[in-house]
């Protein structure tokens, strides 16, 4: 298998770390470097034809793209541990919070990023003002899960789950706007530096 | 089971049409009014915290909060007829263009939708500009989901599947943007017509 990725961006992360997690070590990672535009080059727009990373290509030809699907691609056939959860609430409950980390903290980051970040200057068409919107969300969105981590371990259930790899990806992200966990997040953090240290952060 | 939904937003509708298509038809439907603000209200706030609909609450008093997570739970319990595939290689690409859908299609039709729309003023910040970028996004992704729809006639696999219900919702849901399809869409106009024949989406 081969893994197209890219060290900067989150959504590759998420797959490297779960590869980690699944102690699989045998994908060939390749590097499409988004800062020079390789992603929205011919050769890898006929993998993946929005540009988009990561995507996966089996040894088949078969090409998965977006990182969650081809997470569950890998759960399917590597399944121990179980990222996903195992019985029917465990996977629905998992899948809600990996949700909530997708939409309230990761997308919501990448709209902040582009919006704000010179990177995108020139790039794409910038609103500073949505911007700041977005980012102001996020700060919001921080308290609300500092809130809800109060007790607990792990974001979804008792154990680590593919929601605190999707929330740590999301959360390491908020760099790129300026976006940080304060000192008043201490349920955050004290979850934040656990997960960190796990030997999959560093994927 | 009892279902917190809104007879206007998409993410209820794809619980009810995934529900009809599952041929289950014992859940208790609770209409919540986004117009009137119910979904901001402590009792349903207690329910689910960011006031997003729908959430499915067990026999049990389990609640199930995110669409898709939902959607899941049902087809974990009811797995007949397979909505989210069957084999590895067909979960991950259904996954994959349920996602596709959900993030250029519905996620960004509900950006143009907050940011045009007047229903939203004096509710959010709107900012237009950002507004017009995410429309003429859609109408982009558009063009580019009607050529992956050529010859084909659904969009994950060879059979309906989350992906094809998910599209409908977020398609459907343009109208609140003013995003419709075009003529030259010839192919999504056929799969289109042929979608919205099922009896389930009406639900």
């Amino acid at each position: 298998m081969k893994l197209f990725t890219n060290q900067f961006a989150p959504n590759p992360r998420r797959v490297r770390m779960f590869l980690a997690e699944k102690a699989i070590d045998d994908v060939e990672l390749v590097e499409v470097s988004i800062k020079d535009g390789e992603n929205h080059q011919p050769d890898y727009l006929a993998i993946n034809p929005l540009g988009w990373l990561p995507s996966l290509q089996l040894d088949d030809g078969t090409i998965i793209c977006e990182s969650t699907a081809i997470c569950r691609y890998i759960e399917e056939t590597v399944p121990e541990p179980p990222l996903f959860g195992s019985t029917a609430v465990e996977k629905a409950i998992i899948d809600q919070w990996t949700r909530h980390m997708e939409f309230e903290i990761l997308a919501t980051v990448a709209l902040a990023f582009r919006n704000l970040n010179k990177f995108w200057a020139g790039r794409i068409p910038q609103v500073p003002e949505f911007g700041t919107i977005s980012k102001e969300l996020v700060e919001k969105r921080l308290n609300w899960l500092d809130k809800h981590m109060e007790g607990r371990a792990y974001i979804a259930t008792d154990s680590y789950s593919y929601a605190d790899l999707t929330a740590l990806a999301g959360i390491d992200f908020g760099r790129v706007a300026k976006i940080r966990l304060q000192d008043h997040h201490v349920n955050l953090k004290r979850w934040h530096e656990s997960i960190s240290s796990r030997p999959s952060a560093k994927a």
